[in-house]
């Protein structure tokens, strides 16, 4: 993978193969920090798009909140975001994802570390958007509702404790999978590990109740501008059966924007009828 | 709280106050990566002693291996704790912790990061040894022996991904709580966010199965040192009224060692009459 850009929130561009962080900051000993991503490419009038800007820098607060981190300098963020969006070379990479990152800094004190990094889309990413992911349905431990009360697991905060969705994602490709969806103890299905999963079922659009699990601003636009296209996107309570025998499903994220699900546990599935319209949609 | 000192794994010691991990570091902006920590304090002989330092280094190699890490460099480790050992003034600080930590290296690719800190052991946390600790039970959403059938939630790891641990013991003393015992859906106790539970009922000292829990290794030391003091550590499945009707309870960790826990919830718990014997086993 290409390295990514590193700014600053003063709005400075810095060398991201120099250190930047601590030994003893509280994001790298303790993965107490939170994050955000968001997808910049090239709009439809020629100029450079950070998507969904405002709503991404929103839920870096209400993760930060969540963890009672202070507040994120947000005229820094969007300088930071500024200064990698004038940087990047969009004809060598048409799609990049900026990251932004805060974490409680160093333990010993001091204040908060913030930066924002930019990355290229990676071209298997991308290329999912279109073949689609075999997925493989993986217990969480947990279910989701429950966790929604127990503000102390955090739900809903983009946390940089993020070593189990990794790890997840890697048993998956170890067995030949591309991508997980999580399944809580009762049985309901929840999320991906960095994604929400969308089922077609007889042309309703349906997704995992969010309680307890990460508030998705790739479904939050698919809901905004789904009635529009004369389709509605609604909360229900899925089951591993109501996604086998679903008409379709897609999983959805910031970077990736759709991927459709090809196949769930080895067990093929359609592509939805509605898939077309989907990614009309989503502008993808 | 001071700064802690910092050594490489070259045996070098470096400024914990620059910069040593770059800001796509995965144990940065994934808490990818796996850390343990030791006590260190002047033995009985007058010399530094890292206490269980072996233990720790295994578990640090468990820990890697279950979120498949690269090896642990050991060596490299123990030349690092040697450095810090040699540069810690014990007359100032007489306690301190010793702490590993292994990322998976940057993003982009890269070797692995790993270093080690060495901080001094709070006041605060030396004082809950004779002053207790007043407990809170909180949710922890999974149940630990459905979560150790699930390599991929990396159960028995100790992960840098510790928000959720962190978050827990922030409510706890919020709340005016010292610390933490989580609580299972099933209702079964499990461990607090960094120790481990032990209950004296009827004089029988009792601990939560470690299945999907941290195996701690002052527990280790306890089971194993125990019957020659005519006393015997077991797992056993506990609830809270176990807890709140039990002779006396402890939290053990590496460096505050033991805590006895004053109340759960704010009910009183009355104090061992094995309290003495347990501090004599784990040399207090």
């Amino acid at each position: 993978m290409t390295a990514p850009l590193l700014a600053l929130l003063d709005g400075t561009l810095a060398d991201v193969t120099a250190p930047l962080v601590r030994a003893d900051d509280l994001g790298v000993v303790r993965g107490d920090g939170v994050f955000d991503a968001a997808l910049v490419r090239v709009g439809a009038d020629g100029a450079p798009l950070v998507r969904d800007r405002q709503a991404h820098l929103d839920r870096l607060e209400r993760s930060a909140e969540i963890l009672h981190l202070p507040e994120p300098d947000r005229a820094g963020f969007e300088r930071a975001i500024d200064a990698l969006v004038a940087a990047w070379d969009f004809d060598a990479q048409p799609e990049a994802l900026v990251r932004l990152v805060l974490t409680r800094g160093p333990e010993s004190g001091g204040d908060p570390t913030a930066f924002a990094l930019m990355a290229p889309l990676a071209a298997s990413v991308v290329a999912e958007r279109e073949r689609g992911v075999a997925i493989t349905l993986l217990g969480r431990g947990h279910d989701g509702d429950e966790v929604a009360a127990m503000p102390w697991l955090l739900p809903g905060a983009k946390s940089l404790s993020y070593s189990i969705n990794m790890a997840a994602k890697r048993h998956a490709v170890r067995h030949g999978f591309d991508d997980v969806v999580f399944v809580a103890p009762s049985g309901r299905l929840l999320e991906g590990p960095t994604s929400t999963l969308v089922v077609d079922r007889g042309g309703a659009l349906l997704t995992p109740s969010q309680d307890g699990i990460l508030a998705s601003i790739t479904l939050e636009h698919l809901m905004r501008d789904a009635p529009g296209a004369g389709l509605e996107v609604a909360f229900a309570p899925l089951e591993p059966d109501d996604l086998r025998t679903a008409d379709g499903a897609w999983l959805l994220s910031s970077g990736r924007l759709v991927a459709h699900v090809t196949s769930v546990d080895g067990e093929p599935l359609p592509r939805s009828p509605l898939d077309a319209e989907v990614r009309r949609i989503l502008d993808v």
